[in-house]
């Protein structure tokens, strides 16, 4: 359904997807920061304490299905919430994630934002790395992806 | 150092740093996209075959470190290559991370782009979960990290 207008851009809410339902207010959960965009929420089952969801308010799926226009503004406060989750934190550095439908818990697209410190466990994205056969194989897969690249620009 | 004047932007590059020199070309890679602010090319351990690395080309550390400007052109190359990368790598979905300070191997900003299958091992990131011991400490986390981030806007 499409909320009325606000003025400053139509929501579009889904009263089936859980996010949404945080950003109308009507689920609680923990607030850090909204605006007329974007909303930001801890993950209730945190990598780590301060591990925060930044989401669209707009119901898109997935980063793809994001307007152009929304990826600075989303991204600006992902970038912000890069420094404030480490540092609110006592935390040294900063995991930023998003998963596009394969491992996506929730279908409504989120950023996480996980405070990281050396030697804190989270080893897992690094396992296992793989290696190409060759330089030529490397080469033939960089082409196919730049070929529907160049389509998306 | 500070590369002579493109007629773009400043390119500030570091001759110690692989990335700059991939980026200006003294350093072989598999390219998948170059403009005058952004290079992505593969990851020479990918996770998957078509583990994309999107990079600015002006040195910077952490994503908190680039320009606000910055931020929103380095993130709409992040969001054609979700798409390009499963697309072109006949995936599912894609897995897009950026570590900053903290697991980040080499210390020039860049934002991973994975393309992803179902059950294909990379459950890492979702594991181990913890919990919050009460409502209460879950808004205590989340007001100190709105309090940063109050600062940062």
């Amino acid at each position: 359904m499409v909320a009325p207008d606000s003025g400053r851009q139509r929501i579009v809410t889904d009263e089936r997807c859980l996010f949404c339902r945080i950003i109308a207010g009507d689920e609680p959960a923990s607030v850090v920061w909204a605006d007329g965009a974007v909303t930001v929420f801890l993950d209730t089952r945190p990598l780590f304490p301060g591990h925060s969801l930044v989401v669209p308010n707009r119901h898109v799926v997935t980063l793809a299905d994001l307007d152009p226009t929304e990826v600075g503004p989303l991204f600006s406060v992902v970038q912000r919430l890069s420094e404030a989750v480490p540092s609110a934190m006592g935390a040294l550095g900063s995991f930023v994630a998003n998963n596009n439908t394969v491992s996506q818990s929730v279908p409504h697209l989120h950023v996480h934002v996980v405070p990281r410190r050396p030697k804190d466990g989270l080893r897992g994205f690094f396992w296992p790395r793989t290696r190409y056969d060759s330089d030529q194989e490397a080469a033939e897969v960089a082409r196919r992806i730049a070929e529907v690249y160049r389509r998306l620009t």
